[in-house]
């Protein structure tokens, strides 16, 4: 097992260990079995992603507090967070969502699942689809699969020509900023497995009844394509982390580890807002006397 | 505190204890700090509460499972879960979704908050925005205020004329019938406080700055009109208490007791669609193969 020489006084930031560095990426570099800034392994995760959940539940409602309070015409804008996450088939989107996201109070977290777009979406830009679903001032949501998959599957199965995919990596960048501009935290997860492991997942389900319902035929066709899905990731990896939007990569071979290092992720952003509570825009002792 | 004899091996359902019995309702005769159905007190909840999501848990992925699955053309209709939460201010519909609602994986759970319409809705019959929001199959929906706000707050500020909102109640009860057809299982459950234990949760969130942005003016003057809303209250429960999707009362004074009996009455419900897990639709020898 991977294991760092952290301590809990370390005060390095997870977000820091898996920030993605700008420039090429090669993801054969990344240890799809690493667990960077976990001390301890398997038996000590759940309870490491648990202890979380306080302080989760606390900025979460902060934030939502600053929504319902909004600001003024000339104040800043009130912040919200976007969670996009990406990675190849049975990578855990699913798994981050029920075991990190579930952490958070659901009325402040919209979940948006992007799949095949309807024949009523591809009328539209790329992008319509997703802006419709960003998440509100206070809140934060969650993308299973988002935009990005706009220049992986569609350039994998060459569903638009190349000067059209290879013109959206602009056009998401200006998207992602243009969502920062407007006070949207966007935190991106690259949820990172190997071609070994999504074998084993994909039998398991096999191997299991209750499990029949996940499994696709056509992910094992997809699969068959795996160079060409890292080739694109690695593109989409390079050509879009920005200073503003950078992309995390998050190794995904170990559930728990995955699962702990998005809430983690999500634990640091939230605390990067510095969020106060609203003050009261009435008077207390007013209100007290009219209640006794 | 109110203590029932019933102990593990009673298989009285929780559902028949809340239930409320058809015919005419008076709210005065149920006692909002009692606890049926629950063994033990406040310090057993959180324990009691939390043992209930592993079989939420599989009974939730059960159902999302059977939405991905669909059914043929002549196939019964796919289950879904409508939760609707109707109660006073303070009664804790937010508290409720947090803690119980919050127990089941969120990416198979759409909570909708209805607050006052918009223009755009108020353009359009009261359901038009009801409807919008019904959960899809596989899914469980949550109100938090519903269409019943069309005949409580609507009637007693005299929103519309008593001929308009006294129509509701049949266009209510038609219109749930009309979910139940279509498999949608409806549980409604009004969350019964006192007058008492409301203005301590509003003086409260006067005593704590982290909660002012919770507190509204607006809540002391509709407190004023609380025998209203009892009244309002009595007839829609009355009125719409069908055996379709019937009302249950939740005794709501203790937020121990209220988030405990929500989620038990949801398991309940869930229970009773006897969900099974969908056949594979390939052939597992198969797909085996062409993984290995």
């Amino acid at each position: 097992m991977a294991k760092t020489p952290k301590n809990a006084a370390d005060p390095t930031r997870l977000s820091d260990l898996l920030r993605l560095p700008q420039g090429p990426v090669d993801l054969g570099r990344y240890d799809p079995r690493a667990t960077p800034g976990f001390v301890g392994g398997k038996k000590q995760a759940p309870a490491a992603t648990a202890a979380l959940a306080p302080r989760l539940d606390d900025l979460q409602e902060r934030l939502f507090a600053a929504g319902r309070a909004g600001t003024g015409v000339d104040g800043p804008p009130v912040p919200s967070v976007l969670v996009v996450l990406q990675g190849m088939d049975t990578s855990g989107k699913g798994g981050v969502i029920r075991h990190a996201i579930g952490l958070v109070d659901p009325q402040g977290v919209q979940i948006s699942a992007f799949k095949a777009p309807t024949r009523a979406e591809k009328r539209h830009d790329f992008l319509w689809r997703i802006r419709r679903r960003t998440p509100a001032p206070g809140t934060i949501g969650i993308f299973d699969r988002s935009h990005y998959e706009d220049v992986l599957i569609v350039r994998v199965h060459e569903l638009v020509p190349e000067s059209e995919w290879s013109a959206r990596y602009e056009q998401i960048n200006a998207f992602e900023a243009e969502l920062a501009a407007a006070g949207t935290t966007v935190l991106k997860c690259y949820l990172h497995i190997s071609a070994d492991e999504q074998r084993q997942r994909l039998l398991a389900r096999l191997d299991d009844p209750s499990k029949y319902w996940k499994y696709n035929p056509g992910d094992v066709d997809e699969r068959a394509l795996w160079p060409s899905y890292l080739r694109a990731y690695e593109d989409a990896l390079e050509q879009c982390n920005t200073t503003g939007a950078p992309w995390h990569l998050v190794p995904a071979d170990r559930k728990w580890y995955r699962n702990w290092a998005v809430a983690a992720l999500l634990l640091e952003h939230l605390e990067a807002l510095h969020l106060q509570w609203p003050p009261a825009d009435f008077d207390v002792e007013t209100e007290r006397s009219r209640l006794l």
